[in-house]
């Protein structure tokens, strides 16, 4: 129906965009695909496309399947509020409220969902393409995809507190290539983004939170990188996961809580997770599990502290003080230069009476654990306060605690070979040396 | 007026944006609130807008004022050239200049301004909303604020060099949340970007010169990020100051002199400075002050060199050569893996014959400052030349110098309880060993 | 012919921009500088445009000539696709392919180029002015330059294989600041970006990859940086060269094979690689040459491993092992905190039987070596397949290999007065003892 390569979901002929733009953008693929039928026209022909969203509310009832390279969907705003202030503030305050909902180029998720249905089948972008190449180069940037709501799973919790909702962003299925995640925005969805058998993929400047996953990486991977976001998930899930990738860069990032890991990789090899910031409420921060091996983790900053806003109190990962902040299973990794802070109540350490521990190496052999710096504090939050400077207050909170005593290092039987270097005191550092080589941070008057 | 919700300066009914763009830009935002009223209109309601800038000279006579969330500013071109540069060419020769100004989408700020007005009252674009929720995200984009002129400061200098207009380009007073600032131009503001209150903050791949100070986060904040950008204030300002922020990161920025520091951080907590290439004229490149506690320090790029450019030739930021590059004043901090470059003329050094520190740890306790690498020549710099090559000679230039004497780390009595590894040898780090851990770097024969 | 600053090529009057867009665009910069004239109306008058190439195949016959400031080309997709694998998949299985060309937002180069012409002559994009001021903020944001094919060389490979064409994309002959590169595609040029004298240059983002040289920054400059691109250049070629540069920050980067080196300085001081990912298939993979000086290396993962793909089996850089992956030849360098791993067949070591070296100070002195740990194993890789899960697999395989023994520094007798620290225990690192300051890591039962 077009002639050019440029499409606006507003004034596209077929389908209403605020009803179900997700029909209103499958129209525009097939127009891609009926316009752009030959694979070598003067060398070219299936240059791909740009569906524009403008700012503005458009519900999405029809997923949009995705199926051409080069394919770009690019709204002018990310649209991020907070929802989940939103719902805990008591509903009778509603009508004081500037606004309720998110907003920029907003894609309402509103999919039919069935219980137990598969995870693709909530996604509100689902990509996938058989036979070669690859697809390429589909990207999305500046727009936002919210999932509207949570809804009960059980447990008795407020329903819009659950993260739970089946529904995922963006479902990437198959073997891809140059792909783009930039700018955008992701809200109160289960999974952000999922994304399957990436290469060179670029996932930069987004801002992802209050989801219950936000970054998956899955099935295995190379050569890609998370860059520059601003990422938070739900305690259930992780801010940043991937699992058999090599050569994946994890960088700049600001990772806040909740997430049961900030990130966790498992069975990804040679990859760097440097120089983000990461923040939790729990043990398990950043796990190198399944045989990770040859990892970079470097001048990373690491926060652990208390939950404290009053829906969550209570609310944990399942992991006690012993898993260490960062807990590596795997050979060979580097650990350097990072800056652990632990601030919690030793009333709250589990099991009671523990000591906690920073760094745990479980299993593996040959890890270099080398000048990290761990702070421990033992602190008394006032805690049930959710309004955002008392938030702040409390990370800036360092004055009124007394020094708490941890394992800096803990070295299992299972792990050996490794070199702890300054990482710790004689006494802060837990390992066999007889098995692993070790150098005690120097103290006073040594 | 628009039954859209993407706007053109250029196209709208009311005002004239080349004359004032600021009366445009308003009558839009309050168009915006006149359509968008109901904060839940089918799940939505309040979706925000964009407004384009396109490339052009945009003078700006009316404060723009900022109170919905989601609104989007764009332009299509950072625009930024040097102005400093320009003033400093002799006037005769102007007409022989390709070019006199700032380009790109640029708004010319022009704005009435009262002596010893408040503040807020010079800012282009300033942005405030009471009540419940903040304003969440809020975006500026690819255009350029151009502040002009300086003006005379009392002191003599040339009025264009004195840093000095009470123009700020972007001030944000209330909380908010999720803004984004990314691929901007600012030039010849007092003070570029200005932000109160923020959570989850990108400020992002900016171009910030020539501004006396380039970014300011007030009052307190949580979780945000300044990355990726270029940027260099005058000699009164800060190219990054923030206070009382938690969870920030500061990475990957080359930022470039002047700045009376490179940066500054006051009362900020769990905080991560890494990665940044940092290049000043005085002492005091990097300031943890006001009890700043927990934060990591790492993997930066100090060069402390002279003024090469006539100008400016004999001002500094009136700090002697005691103060150290990097002063603490701090608990619990880690300054770890940073590589200082000291290239100045012993002749200079302020006091006369004293000493130049490079790390000072001048209060507090219980910082981590481990292996920094301190690289200190006395040079005899050829001065006086303005043009680019000379510049970069003069940055180049590792030859013909020779080395000089410096404290890689001073330890004040009033700082004790901290470790010091592999940062300058027995005589290079000056410390009660009494009070601290300390291992000096190996020397040759250790 | 415009009264306005946006132009679409599609909708030019002049020129075809499907037969060649270089005419259209040179037309667009006539008018701009047609239009704009007056260097001081109000304040303004040369503001600059923006160029905006939508979705689709543009072939350029012209070069692009850039001659005025404030210039952004901008398009709407990257475009990337592997040409390596399409040309080398089989002639006959081609119809049966999704799609066979690079796509987005795409400039297909088609000059018509003389044998041993001037290199410049080869770009798409030429960009150069005399006088002063220099030209400031062009830009580059999200569009594809595809040189289309690759020539024969004379050696009898293949010739889509070679990385020669005569081609580059955008090429910056005279004195430029603040330029950005953004969000850009390069695909199948003999260099992709090459660009003398910059000055606060932003390379960002940008996906350049399978081609000979991918960035090139040249005969000097300051105060720039590479950040967050995706980047593999060719066998014979560099993914990021830079001489006589000062203050250049280069992070963030994943830099995938092949590249003769993944970066490379000559003559370069006081700048930064830090935390970037970098995999070669030959030694050299960082090489600071020229007596590069005071520059900080740190945190940056380096795997070196072995060529997995059939076409460029026994392809190498010509450097032995004893090379080193990061060679160092200057002064006061800073190398700390990497992760090493180099994954070899040991009957692959040249020379035969020699032990390979992992950082080696070639020349200089000063050099600070300091907390970087070292992998090395010896494997028997199945190559040969050219599948993307095998790529991948190759890249995780991490248990079925044994240790193999490297040098992990070598201090040249022309380097002296370096520092050693936590590198390699006593055997691994081989220097002077009475010229260069050293402590062994520890190892079990220290």
């Amino acid at each position: 129906m077009s002639s050019s390569n440029y499409y606006d979901v507003t004034t596209w002929p077929v389908g209403n965009p605020s009803q179900d733009v997700g029909e209103v953008i499958n129209s525009m693929i097939a127009d891609i695909k009926c316009r752009q039928t030959v694979a070598d026209a003067s060398n070219g022909g299936k240059p791909g496309a740009v569906i524009y969203i403008p700012p503005g509310d458009y519900r999405l009832r029809t997923q949009v399947v995705i199926d051409v390279s080069f394919l770009r969907i690019q709204g002018s705003g990310h649209g991020f509020t907070s929802s989940s202030i939103r719902f805990n503030v008591p509903e009778e305050e509603w009508p004081d409220l500037h606004e309720l909902w998110p907003g920029g180029s907003r894609i309402l998720v509103d999919l039919p969902l069935e219980v137990d249905e598969d995870e693709s089948k909530g996604a509100a972008f689902y990509v996938e393409r058989n036979g070669s190449p690859r697809l390429s180069s589909v990207e999305f940037s500046d727009f936002c995809i919210d999932g509207l709501h949570f809804k009960p799973d059980g447990s008795g919790m407020h329903p819009e507190n659950t993260y739970v909702n089946g529904k995922t962003g963006i479902y990437v299925a198959s073997s891809n290539d140059s792909f783009r995640v930039t700018g955008m925005g992701f809200v109160y969805l289960e999974n952000a983004l999922t994304i399957y058998h990436a290469d060179a993929l670029s996932v930069h400047d987004n801002f992802i939170a209050e989801c219950g996953s936000c970054i998956e990486l899955r099935g295995w991977g190379q050569a890609s990188k998370i860059s520059d976001n601003l990422i938070g998930a739900g305690f259930r899930g992780h801010s940043i996961y991937a699992e058999n990738h090599g050569g994946l860069l994890i960088t700049a990032n600001n990772v806040f809580p909740r997430g049961a890991s900030s990130v966790r990789l498992d069975g990804v090899t040679r990859s760097s997770v440097t120089n983000n910031r990461l923040h939790s409420f729990y043990p398990g921060m950043l796990i190198l599990g399944g045989g990770s091996s040859e990892n970079l983790v470097a001048t990373n900053h690491f926060l652990r502290d208390h939950e404290p806003w009053t829906p969550f109190l209570g609310i944990d990962n399942g992991l006690d003080d012993l898993n260490g902040l960062l807990c590596v299973s795997g050979t060979n990794n580097s650990v350097i230069g990072n800056h652990f802070s632990q601030i919690i109540d030793s009333q709250s350490i589990q099991p009671a009476g523990a000591t906690p521990v920073i760094i745990r190496l479980r299993a593996g052999a040959g890890n270099f654990v080398s000048n990290n710096h761990v702070v421990a504090m033992d602190v008394h939050p006032k805690s049930g306060d959710s309004c955002f400077s008392a938030q702040v207050d409390a990370l800036l909170t360092t004055e009124a605690s007394v020094r708490l005593s941890v394992t800096s290092v803990l070295v299992d039987p299972e792990s050996s070979g490794n070199t702890i270097l300054d990482s710790g005191s004689d006494t802060q550092v837990v390992a066999d040396r007889a098995a692993n080589a070790f150098r005690p941070t120097p103290t006073v008057g040594f």
